[in-house]
């Protein structure tokens, strides 16, 4: 069962390391991991975008699956490149799982980022900055909660959260293991 | 020819009406809006995320394509939510358009999150935290940027930034004069 490792590791600077212990993690539960950062590319810069989306493309259509750093990242959620990844994945009838190292729902997240939350004549919680803030006890949007839960697996987060949460394997093995029961 | 209209105007207090609003513009230039808020859902609340969730995929499959709003949303990056109805719509085979009510590219707003920018030993260019920045003069993230570009139009912005980022249609109205261009 080959699986593509997404998530916003990749912006590290050791991202390759952590793909290597990432894809032996992996193989330690009887997967073959697929990081993005082993797909050997060579472009000029100014096509360098376009030639990373194919191969990550290329990749997510090779895997079996999509196992998901749903880490939020730079704000109060995950990485948009991971959450179209995991969008790209569900509709090519991928199974996606995913983890997060950090273990707020997304409504208290937001409640940090523009609150206090008010609720509007709508019923809908509303935060400073005039938005709503979705409300389903989820770890964050439902397309995204949703989404892993339809696969099977809910989002899977340490017991308590990690020093390091950019680099922190233990819910990624967690979530391995969770995979391996249910294949 | 069926739009799906994502985005995270959703979460404003006059949702229904900026639908209504998209919808009436999608008419005038010759398409079919679908708008997430037009699905009649009537579920328990401890269901309603996923009924949502499947109420949003079904309509995306029934579109012909997405116009996607990617305005930045509460932090550097567009609503995950719509980043995933994305990737699902690019893998489900539709056409993915988007607009954006911001003209800054990716990196300037990481500089202005995480800036100064230094570069690494490996070339790319790190913020503060710790984390390297795309620096591929891409509005987003490349994954949200090239499967615009892929599907044969880039994000559309403004001219000028606009007063109310959240609601103004000029951007909107331009891509769907692009989209009824080259359909």
């Amino acid at each position: 069962m080959k699986l593509y490792l997404a998530g916003p590791e990749v912006f590290l600077p050791d991202a390759v390391a952590i793909g290597k212990l990432k894809c032996d993690l992996c193989a330690k539960h009887g997967f073959v991991g697929l990081y993005p950062l082993d797909n050997k590319i060579d472009a000029p810069h100014d096509q360098l975008s376009k030639a990373i989306f194919e191969a990550n493309v290329d990749m997510i259509e090779r895997a079996d699956a999509i196992v998901a750093n749903l880490t939020p990242y730079r704000g109060i959620s995950a990485d948009v490149g991971t959450a179209y990844e995991v969008g790209h994945a569900f509709a090519a009838k991928k199974k996606v799982f995913g983890y997060s190292n950090v273990r707020t729902t997304f409504v208290e997240r937001v409640r940090r980022y523009a609150g206090p939350l008010k609720q509007g004549d709508d019923g809908r919680l509303y935060g400073t900055d005039g938005l709503a803030a979705e409300d389903f006890d989820r770890f964050d949007n439902l397309m995204l909660a949703e989404a892993l839960r339809a696969s099977g697996l809910d989002v899977v987060t340490p017991d308590t959260e990690p020093a390091d949460i950019a680099r922190d394997m233990t819910a990624f093995e967690r979530l391995l293991i969770a995979i391996a029961a249910v294949r």
